[in-house]
């Protein structure tokens, strides 16, 4: 295939407990010798919780990489590869939000940076919603906060909403509900 | 602040060209000791460049990462840091698709992965287009597609583009214009 590049050797630089570094060697298209960094990880999944009254329900966390609070949906990372996309959703709502759902419908996955990361996150909408206690994991410090849905698709539109799932799910749940 | 996870020691695990991975040692919200796996990245931008036609067009590439071809709106990183973003957009967007514009309006910012990569990749909407040659970048081999924005649209919503700033930039800028 005239785009593909070929792997001449593996080159395994990190292997941490989420992030797994490499610097391959590879040949280009055109034959040329030529190194590509990637991180291969586990994968991930976010929920868009919907409330009766179209609320949906956010979270703050710290996000160490940019020493600072994100406004996010609940999100978490699959905790074993091939661990089932739905069960893991089902699991970071509950853990996150409290909440369990009658329905979870899948509404796309997006890969958030394919030159770099092997992440995929899938993304689910969870509705028919009751609310048990949050069970947040060791060492997860997160803030709940209820948006109306109609206020998160403006603020995605002003740029106050930074994290690429939420934008993605919250645009795509709008789109879903209104068109 | 409640939150905040406090760097103990920055341990710099792999410099690489496009990647700069680290290991930290951080304490908690808790006070207990832990450590965050992250990479640091310049940055990069994307662009929507749309016709009279309402058409936008595309470039599928080959993403070493995934092994596979990605179909995605014209991008690019940064060459240095603190480059202008405005000026980054013009350039990937004449080099990969031969194109100059007319306007070039901010439609906001992404933050890929927040809790592991620093990238953030700002969304330009790209109008009044006239053609000039692509510059491809040495290494990058690149075919170029015109896609009608309505059929981008639909084909996100049926989970058919899987690149985040894709998705994001192609519902933003329906959007703007549909709403």
């Amino acid at each position: 295939m005239k785009f593909e590049e070929v792997t001449k050797k593996e080159n395994l630089i990190f292997d941490g407990k989420v992030l797994h570094v490499y610097c391959d060697d590879i040949v280009r298209p055109d034959g040329k010798a030529a190194k590509r960094e990637y991180a291969k990880h586990l994968g991930a999944v976010c929920v868009v919780p919907l409330t009766a009254e179209n609320e949906v329900i956010c979270v703050k966390q710290f996000r160490y990489a940019h020493h600072r609070m994100f406004l996010e949906i609940p999100a978490g990372k699959l905790d074993y590869a091939g661990e089932d996309r739905r069960e893991a959703a089902l699991r970071e709502l509950r853990e996150e939000t409290g909440a369990l759902c009658e329905t979870l419908t899948h509404i796309g996955d997006i890969i958030p940076s394919p030159a770099i990361l092997t992440e995929r996150i899938s993304m689910y909408l969870a509705e028919g919603l009751t609310f048990t206690e949050t069970e947040f994991d060791d060492g997860e410090f997160i803030e709940i906060v209820k948006i109306p849905l109609a206020e998160l698709v403006e603020m995605t539109m002003r740029g106050e909403i930074e994290d690429a799932k939420t934008q993605t799910a919250i645009l795509k749940t709008w789109y879903l509900k209104n068109k």
